[in-house]
């Protein structure tokens, strides 16, 4: 039943975010009784700690420690993961993350640590990877790694949001413009002759 | 009265939120009874649209048209303005059109159609700005000119909201920088021999 719950809320808050959610919202979508709820969870704020961490399993950030694929590629593989999980909701939901932060980082302490902790895990998964990128030749920006890893994070997030606003791909286009503008292509490994 | 409720209106959704925000809050801190709400606006969405109107006015965007400062220094007077707002509230609040965006999109298309428009209006405003900055020859940067005036703008929300779940600026710096590795200093003026 905890499992049918966390399932359901990490649907209901990534559409109606947390405070457009209410106990009773979540425990019909999972369809389980209204008092199911505190037999599992302490709070609301308590449940989406929970949630988050599904949402960040979700995120599949091994693929960004895949060493099999070359640097640039790998990082364009994972945002492109990432904007086809935003179009398979059309654009409407944005990041979790992001909507928390936005929503909630006045109200509780508890959810702003969570998201500073997981977006600042994401930023460092990134920085060996543009490191990589760049040991290859094929990083254009002269921005330091760790620097440039954080503001592919935080401008994910805007982007993230002005899809939900605009509904549509548009704002992630640009975002990939961005990154073309400061990676080259992987150079490809040398055939043998 | 009803000027009354629009500054307080502008506050309190600006920190708590629109959900995180109750109508009796809003007439409490505008020192007005609450029956007085509905005598002014037919609904806290409408409010949200005059509170958004407000904030815009706040964003001195007439800055953005001031061809007395060169382009590069104009641009970045704006977002050293747009930063000295965010500090002014320790970046706990971030910005007012990225929380509503990233909070009610989903809530309401009333509020999503009115970030959208504004947020438009703001690349619409920056990329003449660019333009002037590419005709100097002060933009490294080769991505043109009105999809760079979106991505500065989405980007910018990004960071805004990173700013209010750090509590730090240094989203902001990070923000800069990138900044700094597009566009290089105005050229001095000639002096007059």
């Amino acid at each position: 039943m905890r499992e049918q719950l966390i399932e359901a809320a990490v649907d209901y808050f990534h559409e109606h975010g947390f405070n457009g959610s209410g106990i009773k919202d979540i425990t019909d979508a999972a369809g389980t009784p209204k008092g199911s709820f505190y037999n599992h969870f302490d709070s609301k704020e308590a449940m989406a700690v929970e949630v988050m961490n599904r949402y960040a399993d979700s995120r599949q950030m091994g693929m960004l420690a895949d060493e099999s694929v070359p640097p640039v590629e790998r990082m364009r593989k994972h945002f492109d993961y990432l904007a086809a999980d935003l179009e398979r909701f059309d654009y409407a939901r944005g990041c979790m993350f992001g909507n928390f932060g936005a929503e909630l980082s006045t109200q509780s302490s508890v959810i702003r640590d969570e998201v500073d902790t997981k977006l600042a895990r994401w930023a460092s998964l990134l920085a060996p990877v543009l490191k990589e990128a760049r040991a290859a030749g094929s990083l254009k920006s002269d921005m330091d790694d760790p620097l440039l890893a954080r503001f592919l994070v935080s401008s994910w997030e805007g982007v993230a949001m002005l899809a939900k606003v605009t509904r549509s791909r548009a704002p992630i286009d640009d975002f990939f413009a961005m990154f073309d503008s400061i990676a080259t292509q992987d150079r490809r490994r040398t055939k043998k002759r």
